[in-house]
């Protein structure tokens, strides 16, 4: 089974090849593209002993000369001291402005790894091997690349387009469920803003909370669409000016739940998904979609394992007031993607603070 | 006197303005394109001390929020540390995707800064207020933005165009002799590679070594038509694939022989002085050119003040070597640019080494 999903940017068009087993076929994915012969893979030391040596193996059948450089694993290592090592390498190694960084692991090492693309050599070539769920729904299309600056996330990157994505859904098997349902979150967020359906096959499916409950063929179907719904979104508005902007469904009061519980008790597709449940209910609440809708996502964010109510712990004035501090506040109001039906959002930020309150509230487990 | 240069490139166009004593009218010169309040002035506390005071009035007087931050003067400091620097001001001062970071110097600062802002919540608005001849006629068009790797110059950085780059000639008057001396290297240049009619207008001066030898119209006219040069060459070839390579015309050379005296001994502008002398005689040797034409370049050359020998220090057969490990060359072949005409270049890869060493030898002091 296998997809192929182009990007039709004007400047920098680019595939995204969804195929199961494609890791042990890099080489042969990447050699059309007809790209220098030095390739610099940057991974992690545990993704590396996992897969590295199918993706070696595939590079130098195919005739490039790989050189490794490893990151350590985790959103910490998302820095400047991270590039600055790339560039290292980059330099003691002698890689060219014909030659090509692969990113082999999650949106953290190919947040970074197309950082250093960008930059190194004023931008050399770059390719996306995307090895969580999240990353190959997500974090791998759209360009978006960088790191973090130590009093904020993703303040520091570029655009950067890839030239080529390559998704092997079959690596997702060694992926920690958490992690898994993380990327669901994501997935779901398409079936609503997006694509109903895609959204209608993830309902119909029996089980969809774990790597092994999923068909071969509706994982390759899950993926493929997100991708496309991401595509689709990024290719109509590439820097970010408005359309873009829907991405962001369930993520207003997910990023305020996140900061809130410290980045930790509670991680990004969970805070997502809560955050989905609490815009379903305030959309619910304004009459722009049905309840029997809400009700619909919410059972589909169930099936999925991810939660669907907010820690007690948390106040829900302090959420309310987190929201104000977010950078999607233009003027002092706060921007809320809300559905209208399955498959579709409005922006808007005619949200009264309190219905807000009130719907963090009545989510308080 | 002034002039409007407007730069087509097709995804970001944006005017070089060119007049006398327009610093004190940069805020005014910013208003009509409509950025945010916001705007991070970057300068070297020496420049700053000279004209910092006229900007920022300027500034607030059209209505920005100003905020400082200085690199100390030198290349020495044009590394990821000073980027790093600017971010924590960015950060500290909350500055916005519709902020702007304004450069106040020569090219060290102007790449600087115009790294930062390419990557500073990837992509904040940039503005050019060039203070060298060099960074006017040169570092502050076409979009190079960067830093140096300890192990090479301008290893890191990005494409990244500004929004206006804003020229006052008037503040050359306090630029020393040397540096003015280094960007009329570049002006000549541009007279040889790409505009006859500039290189018979510096011909026609009598005196050019210095700013005061030079009538406010000519120079002006100077400044306005290198402008042109690159800015034509650059939008031609906005990434550098091809044409954009008539640029280093006396480079290939003069880098060698920058790198070979450790940067210090003979500055870039000396040095593509010198390169030109060097590829001006490779063109008479291969009859591309009449020795006539190589006769008038060479004066000119030495009218400005800069060198047309090569100190007999260095070893001619090490030159020789040095070109071979430059990036410019491509498969072993060292690439020159050589004219055929004043006014007009052509790239090649074929000259032999034998001839080279000729020249350099001949050109021994
Ligand atoms: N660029 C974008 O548009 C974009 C979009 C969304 C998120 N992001 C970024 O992505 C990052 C989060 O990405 P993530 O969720 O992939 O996290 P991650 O990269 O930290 O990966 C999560 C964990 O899974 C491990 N892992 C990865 N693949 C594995 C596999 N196949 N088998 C076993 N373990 C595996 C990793 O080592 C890591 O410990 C954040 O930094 C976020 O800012 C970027
Ligand atoms: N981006 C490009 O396309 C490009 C092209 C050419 C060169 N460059 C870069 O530009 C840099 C060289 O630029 P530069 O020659 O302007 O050097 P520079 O920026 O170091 O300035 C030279 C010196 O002049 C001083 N100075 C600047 N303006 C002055 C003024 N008006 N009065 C008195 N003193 C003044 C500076 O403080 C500095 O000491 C190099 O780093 C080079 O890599 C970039
Ligand atoms: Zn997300
Ligand atoms: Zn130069």
């Amino acid at each position: 089974m296998s997809s192929i999903i182009p990007v039709k940017l004007p400047q920098n068009p680019y595939n995204i090849a969804i195929a199961s087993n494609s890791l042990a076929q890099l080489g042969a994915h990447i050699s059309p593209l007809n790209l220098g012969k030095k390739v610099l893979l940057v991974s992690s030391p545990e993704i590396f002993d996992i897969y590295g040596e199918m993706a070696i193996n595939s590079l130098k059948q195919a005739g490039f000369e790989v050189i490794n450089h490893f990151i350590p694993a985790g959103e910490t290592y998302k820095n400047l001291d991270s590039i600055a090592q790339i560039y290292d390498t980059a330099v003691a190694q002698r890689l060219e402005r014909s030659s090509t960084f692969i990113a082999l692991g999650g949106g953290v090492i190919g947040d970074m790894t197309g950082f250093a693309a960008a930059t190194w050599l004023r931008g050399v070539n770059f390719i996306q091997v995307p090895t969580t769920l999240l990353a190959m729904v997500d974090a791998s299309i759209g360009g978006k690349t960088g790191v973090n600056h130590p009093q904020g996330k993703n303040l520091i990157g570029a655009f950067y387009q890839p030239r080529l994505v390559l998704i092997d859904p079959s690596v997702l098997k060694t992926l920690p469920v958490r992690e898994f349902r993380a990327g669901m979150a994501e997935v779901i967020k398409y079936g609503i803003i997006w694509d109903g359906d895609l959204f209608t096959q993830l309902e119909a499916a029996e089980k969809l909370a774990d790597f092994s409950d999923i068909s071969e063929t509706l994982l390759q179907i899950i993926i493929t669409r997100s991708c496309q719904a991401k595509a689709d979104v990024v290719s109509k508005d590439e820097k970010e000016s408005n359309l873009r902007a829907i991405l962001n469904y369930g993520h207003t009061i997910g990023h305020a739940i996140e900061s809130l519980t410290g980045y930790s008790l509670i991680n990004h597709g969970e805070a997502v998904a809560i955050g989905m449940v609490a815009a379903g209910k305030i959309a619910t609440k304004l009459n722009l979609w049905p309840s029997e809708a809400e009700i619909r996502q919410n059972n589909l964010i169930q099936k999925t394992g991810l939660p669907t109510t907010i820690p007690s712990s948390i106040n829900s004035s302090e959420i309310v007031d987190a929201l104000k501090i977010d950078k999607k506040v233009k003027s002092g109001k706060v921007r809320f993607i809300l559905p209208t039906q399955i498959g579709q959002v409005i922006i808007t930020d005619e949200v009264p603070s309190e219905l807000i309150f009130n719907v963090v509230e009545e989510l308080k487990r």
